[in-house]
């Protein structure tokens, strides 16, 4: 009954013919190669786990078969370290990263307004391009190896995602109210990012269409996703119920509710992710469980924009309906830490409903993994034989982590994302030892980017303003 | 306009005769020398901070004159490193960290009473003793540098405290009812509290006293706590008005709800800190300013433990009540991560209160240095000329501090205590470069003493039912 000594954390060895770790071409996504984990603890025992070549978990053992395990052209030695499954961000906006604390502490319509749309309007491809990378540089840093995104200016967001070895489900955020040309537009890049990602083959990413609300999308719109969505055999990606005026809006526009408006225009299926759902009623939540639709909880974003009520998690769990866990983007988080978010779900649920019970760190971690991954169609989010090698390791001696009464309450409740010191996605090691390749070009970058972005727009405000005063 | 590029992190130098930083001596806390920070970022400029033999920041410029810098016993080259006051943690249970993840997800009173009290009726003043280091040990690494506590089997805390090399207020949590020997021993273990702190003379560590809470302290109690704290010149550390039931019973018992009882003792005064503060009305907070008490906000425990309402932090302010920070106990937390604390804090009281505008960064980050140190009454929080060097260094290029739209609003929303790479309390170095020795030692040594811990109550609670069932 003692705390195990710490021992130096770990090591990776290669078998012959393959070079040294510290190269970053170990780090090359696109060789497939057999990886043994040994020394890890999975699920409270000492484990042996067995990645193929074509990615997936072959054998989850207490000690493999000796001649198994001298098969694998790479041995990492956990030396104790905790194997998870990697988390699942069932709802973001990758690339507004670049927008990370451009803006907070305002209210919703001043902040959109004057601050988040005017810059967004003067984003490139190449911004969201380097923004997208930054997201996912902190995705792996912080243990996510799947996401569910939306976002604008998508060309190079496909590329992004293969590049960082990343898995997730993209789509274009699909608006077609407040301008003529809109519809036109978002039909044109939803398409055009569908059949972008389905060219690439890439098992790890798949596209889905993103109507982005019922109050940005005309149920002609609506009804246009679900269509093209069948047509294409893909997902949707929606954001639901998010504010009470969007309710009262839509009761007041169309004579219903959000969700009602949405399961006219054949929006809700097994496939769709709901994005927040804070205001739902308790027979909405029993019709998003009988449609099978996925409801991702938001609660930081929920909480920094004030939205006024958290998720009944309560009754979409007594609906029987799937719910996730999303960081939302980073101009309303402002990080993509899915621990913080595990955490912030269960202390959210538990106050906002009065109920110290509500929401126990074990749901709160299904939710972030076997839930987000299910709800994504993902063969992921859980480590078992047949299962995509999407693995998390955790350091097991950190001061957080210490005493070792339940490793699920300290994941939730007492880590962070800086637990993770290894991260596999796909049989490909993304993360090793905290050493993640090409990171400084990322920040160099994405940071560059982001100061150029908002320097364009204020230049842009400038000539604006002298065009302005000088034809007065 | 770009984003720097990330350079080698830091370096650090001794001058001649001193040792290399590698070695643990450099850590000493007795050896008082000059210390030169060199190429930090303060409030966004480049400057330099000189620290003199007192453990007091004697100068801070952009460029120091060559003369004075020459003189420092050690230099730290900060590469870009952004430098903060140490955080201020204004309520805790530096101990309960042995009680991390051993219940959680209950109700109060079963968590109280099934879980949390056997098992703290267990513990040592040796348990104690690396419960407290284990606290300060985490409390280092993610950038805390004073704290405000109050717990059981104290004889050991000052030496735990002075060892580790953190500022803290110390103080014995005085109960009175519920068994008649209660009075007696809560006041002879507060005495001896103060006499030893006093005794040890140590700049960095105060005592108080600390009448638990309305609800478990006679009026007698708290009259007799008024006085010795006046008697002896020192602070009071309270819980105060923490759920809706303590109101309702005090109004009940004494016909007065709980400010109102602890003004009537004496107990309100201006080195008072009053933890929680949920359940304050209007007129209650413009008392607790008139008083000058500090609220010490606990938001992550409050929602944990579903206390139903979040502290008016617009009542307060508007009254110009000292409002801090604290993270609880890691019983109801599970961390002691004070930048959890502060993004969580600004998020409850926007969602709470319904208002996004409600507790922005820059009060957030204020109650947590500079509020929590006045409230304590140590001369630091702040880095200014004069003020106690207790000072913390952030990496700059971490992924979640890019883009670098807004420091503050990165330290508050986007990173955790995993930031912090450099710790300097009241002129020592307690971390470089993450490295904190004797981290091993500690981790292993509270890691057993809380397992061992849980084992004993767990036979005792064995040996009760067997005596009991062979006496049926």
């Amino acid at each position: 009954m003692t705390q195990p000594k710490i021992k130096k954390l770990y090591d990776i060895q290669l078998r012959s013919g393959l070079s040294n770790m510290e190269k970053s071409d170990n780090f090359d996504r696109k060789t497939r190669r057999t990886i043994l984990l040994t020394n890890i603890m999975f699920e409270g025992s000492k484990s042996e786990i067995l990645v193929d070549d074509e990615g997936k978990i072959s054998e989850i053992q207490t000690v493999l078969d000796k001649k198994i395990s001298k098969e694998a052209d790479l041995v990492i030695n956990g030396n104790g370290s905790i194997a998870l499954p990697g988390l699942v961000n069932t709802h973001t906006h990758a690339a507004m990263s670049l927008l990370r604390g451009y803006a907070d502490d305002m209210l919703l319509q001043p902040w959109l307004e004057e601050k988040i749309w005017p810059l967004e309007a003067h984003l490139t491809e190449d911004d969201v391009y380097w923004g997208t990378k930054l997201a996912c540089l902190e995705m792996i840093r912080t243990g996510t190896t799947a996401f569910n995104d939306m976002y604008l200016f998508t060309g190079k967001v496909p590329q992004a995602v293969d590049e960082m070895g990343l898995r997730a489900q993209l789509s274009y955020g699909y608006i077609d109210i407040g301008g003529s040309d809109n519809e036109e537009k978002s039909r044109r890049m939803t398409e055009q990012l569908v059949r972008s990602v389905k060219e690439m083959k890439n098992p790890r990413i798949k596209a889905a269409v993103g109507p982005h609300s019922v109050y940005t999308v005309s149920p002609e719109g609506l009804q246009w996703c679900a269509d093209y969505a069948k047509q294409e055999d893909i997902g949707i990606h929606i954001h639901l119920s998010e504010t009470g005026k969007e309710i009262t809006d839509a009761v007041n526009q169309y004579g219903k509710r959000p969700v009602k408006i949405l399961d006219d225009c054949g929006c809700l299926t097994s496939r769709t992710i709901a994005a927040h759902c804070c205001w739902l009623d308790d027979a909405e939540c029993t019709l998003l469980g009988k449609r099978g639709t996925s409801a991702a909880h938001n609660p930081v974003s929920n909480m920094k924009l004030a939205v006024n009520r958290a998720m009944p998690y309560h009754w979409l769990k007594a609906a029987g309906t799937s719910v996730t866990l999303g960081t939302d983007g980073c101009a309303s988080n402002n990080n993509l830490d899915m621990f913080e978010e595990m955490k912030v779900a269960a202390l959210l649920q538990k106050y906002s409903w009065n109920n110290p019970t509500q929401l126990p760190a074990h749901e709160a971690l299904t939710m972030a993994t076997e839930a987000g991954a299910h709800a994504l169609g993902f063969n992921s989010g859980k480590l078992a034989v047949g299962y995509d090698a999407d693995i998390i390791l955790i350091d097991p001696y950190s001061v957080q982590n210490v005493p070792a009464h339940n490793q699920v309450s300290n994941i939730v409740y007492s880590l962070n994302g800086s637990a993770v010191n290894t991260v596999i996605v796909h049989g490909s090691v993304l993360m090793y030892d905290r050493v993640i390749p090409g990171e400084e070009e990322i920040i160099q970058k994405a940071g560059t980017a982001a100061l150029e972005l908002v320097k364009r727009s204020q230049d842009d405000d400038e000539t604006k303003r002298s065009k302005s005063s000088s034809a007065k």
